[in-house]
């Protein structure tokens, strides 16, 4: 089996980072194969733009599902969009590695979100959700946060943490069609001790490694095929 | 009163300009005063780094609030953030105005929410929600999708708008002590007709003005003053 984890973190030697680590020399161990995004080292720009694309849709109006499914049909995503949605589709499990910041994903990794999930590679009209490109596949996310698990409860001052979480499981991952399992939280990251530490470490490593064990759907989704049984702009086209 | 509307797409021609536009002239023909950051003309870069700063609390290690901190301490934020900071605490009401990508706000603006709203700038330590820094003053987001209102229910394959928007209404805005009043959304965006269109921008101007026509605490936060009553590193430091 193959995994991508895509990892969003500055520093190196960050919490986040050190459970990534753990995956890779993990999964590695265990026989299976596995590629990471570092956004950061590998300089990802998140701005979503007409640098997306070598081709141009519309020279006048910038209207960006108009140039994804343009670029999708004619294979002119830019380098960058091009090789992180190769990573996508050569995964059987996507795990996405980040902190918390403001109740989401860093703007690093949602720019990855939303310029690699293209209109035409992650979904197109009416294959979403059961019916998503990527219905078999696997996805789960592992979050660093200093909240600690009080505060994120019903009662707690954050909610629970499957509300905060909601867009991204929902919205993203099943809407893509990807199992998503349970997410994996380290609370309170900032505050704990070097024993707890490693107790995250220990059973983020047990939950990749269950997660690998699964059996997947491995056929990579036929994109061409899913656009060619769609009108264009079938999404409208918003003036 | 004085607005601050940060605004984030890249096509002025979008509904989503046609929006902020009519939210500016709106404020101006009823009196205020309004400033845009308008994220994508002016290249705002969203990624957080050590860029964000003209000072080093770590040279050897860089964690994200450390460094903020020591920022906010020394008034040594770099030049874009200071200038987007003078922006938010200018503001009376401000207004996040954004088209709804993967159930979120786009890279660019989150990277504004990561980077601006800084440690020691937007919260310091036991200064969150009902004691945050910016209690009395009010915030409202005016979002568009392209999903229908069906989508977005209890029932809808989205489930319900104030669940998907939740964590930049919580986490981010009352967090930060602001009143939020409710979201304006401009639902299946790209598929309306031009009276539909046209009822969106006559309904978001009444909203706008309504919030500004609101008493608000006008006081500006007392940053050092909050920041002189924690210890340092009140948040722990993750390594």
């Amino acid at each position: 089996m193959h995994a991508l984890i895509v990892y969003a973190h500055p520093e190196p030697t960050s919490f986040t980072g050190a459970l990534k680590d753990r995956a890779v020399e993990a999964l590695i161990r265990s026989g299976h194969t596995v590629k990471v995004s570092d956004l950061h080292a590998e300089c990802f720009n998140p701005v979503a733009g007409r640098h997306d694309f070598t081709s141009v849709a519309d020279p006048e109006r910038f209207h960006y599902q108009s140039e994804q499914e343009h670029a999708a049909r004619c294979g002119t995503f830019a380098p960058d969009i091009k090789r992180e949605q190769e990573r996508v589709s050569d995964a059987d499990v996507l795990i996405l590695q980040f902190p918390l910041w403001w109740g989401s994903t860093p703007a690093i990794l949602k720019g990855w979100i939303d310029r690699v999930l293209a209109y035409g590679f992650a979904y197109v009209d009416g294959r979403r959700f059961g019916t998503g490109l990527f219905t078999g596949r696997r996805a789960l996310f592992s979050v660093t946060t200093g909240g600690t698990p009080q505060r994120f409860t019903k009662e707690g001052v954050y909610g629970e943490i499957e509300t905060v979480l909601y867009p991204v499981e929902r919205l993203l991952l099943q809407y893509m069609g990807f199992e998503v399992l349970p997410p994996f939280v380290a609370y309170a990251a900032p505050r704990v001790g070097d024993a707890e530490r490693q107790a995250y470490l220990d059973n983020w490593e047990a939950t990749v490694l269950k997660a690998m064990a699964m059996p997947a759907n491995r056929e990579k989704p036929d994109f061409s095929a899913a656009l060619a049984a769609v009108g264009s702009g079938a999404w409208g086209t918003q003036r």
